[in-house]
């Protein structure tokens, strides 16, 4: 490992004084039923949410995909009012925060994968203290390593934010993975997804056309908040943006590669494997672009 | 839904006063926490056990088959003897039970997907009621249908256990399974892998040299139990039996067809979707060498 691998990768979040969580509505709670589907099946979908200036960021956006994931796995959330009061609630008391949102298909009530239809949706709210980064990241770019570990496909979860995340947590365990910012998935078929908690962007065309594409997420990844941010910014700044399916030779043809998640915004790569890239005029101007929606809190 | 599909559906099997909880050893606990990655994640693996005559059945392969998992996940097991103790004292109460043991990496000592190697498990055993089950299923057989839904492939997680069921949830809850015992998944690719909760097995061949086979379950599905016993106790009888790809074809070329867990032991195929097949001399046979295993409350 060198050091500037070292440099690179992001630094350890610890639990601290800072955290707060809220289950159901009630703080310092007993803890969560053993019976919690989500316990049991990973039944449930979560939210990553930045909070800044005591307010949370793209918070429409985000219970908008959770509404979403919901309706797909066929359970009701809790009231969405009820979900930005809290959100906002615990995300007031500091001035940055990362508050993350768990919401389960509830308590069991019965046994085994069948779902009843009188679950309950249980609703965990937890503030984390916002990590340090070393500005370098954003300017000089990260290091990133494609992951060993593939993705599975299925079009029913492909997009959702669920909370069956094995394979992002086997990725980010191999052996090289902790002396990078991020780790580049594949599907199982051999299409570049994401990163592990990020999506990926991937400029080519001429310099005076320039082409930002992502990859399609309808057989597996996560339709990110900022990756839809991105996608309409870059849209109302007249920069053609798709949706496409992408394979490894798109990502070693990008002439710029970039990362995005709610937390970083933009994330130039400065090095991919052993490939050295320069952040580009393209990945410049997407961070001038939404550098202002970063740091005003605003809610879409 | 006809009559028998409603007299072959399983009973709901709902939480009641015989259910008994103990979270890392303790009954009663406040609860799980709510910073552990078995709820965030499906960071974790269980096992179903069926329990008679006041003792778990075949707990060393449940026990077995968890830690293998466990390695597979890279995280360390609870140790084996602790398990097993507090497993057989939930058991110990209750002539039958089903008693489900849940284990996960622990509670996050940071923030994501990253495993800082710090985790402690998690143990969490609870116990349920036997389900009451119709005598006629294991007699006349079940009813089968097909799940529309797939199963994503990933050779890492093939096998085993785990907790990111979210794909048998979405099978049990479309809209005809409530009405049969079992739905049958394919895999992304098309091969015949397992029912939601049950391994399946093929017979075919001729009469005087019938042939037993099951879906390998290298890129999908669940090594089960009372699978890895069928297998090892047709061949100790000289039944040929072998773990292989399977497709649709075969499943509708099959003589016979039967499911198999650790609660049911094995269940017939009375009915597979349109289909009405009669429980025949192989699957009578795997009964009658089971029984003796299934009543008594044998280890291994």
């Amino acid at each position: 490992m060198t050091k500037s691998e070292h440099r690179n990768a992001p630094a350890a979040e610890g639990a601290d004084a800072m955290q707060s969580i809220l289950i159901n509505g009630v703080a310092a709670a007993g803890g969560i039923s053993a019976l919690d589907r989500g316990l049991h099946f990973g039944d449930g979908l979560f939210e990553t949410i930045a909070c800044l200036h005591h307010r949370p960021r793209f918070l429409s956006l985000h219970l908008e995909r959770l509404a979403r994931g919901c309706g797909m796995l066929g359970f009701s959330p809790p009231a969405m009012q009820l979900l930005r009061e809290e959100i906002e609630g615990v995300a007031a008391a500091q001035e940055r925060s990362i508050v993350k949102l768990i919401v389960t298909r509830g308590e069991a009530t019965v046994r085994g994968y069948a779902v009843s239809g009188r679950e309950q949706a249980t609703r965990v709210v937890i503030r984390y203290p916002w990590p340090v980064e070393n500005p370098v990241l954003r300017q000089q770019g990260v290091t990133v390593r494609m992951a060993a570990m593939r993705l599975g496909e299925n079009p029913a979860l492909a997009g959702l934010k669920h909370c069956n995340r094995l394979e992002q947590i086997l990725a980010r365990s191999e052996p090289q993975a902790a002396a990078f910012a991020e780790s580049l998935m594949l599907s199982r078929s051999g299409k570049l997804v994401s990163g592990t908690m990020t999506n990926v962007f991937l400029v080519d065309g001429p310099p005076h056309s320039p082409r930002l594409r992502t990859p399609a997420v309808e057989l597996c990844g996560v339709a990110g908040v900022m990756r839809r941010v991105v996608l309409r910014e870059a849209a109302r700044a007249g920069i053609a943006a798709s949706e496409c399916a992408l394979l490894p030779a798109d990502l070693a043809a990008a002439t710029e590669v970039f990362l995005t998640n709610a937390r970083v915004g933009v994330w130039p790569v400065g090095r991919l494997e052993e490939r050295t890239l320069t952040p580009g005029p393209v990945t410049r101007r997407m961070q001038s672009l939404l550098q202002p929606l970063l740091e005003e809190p605003a809610d879409a």
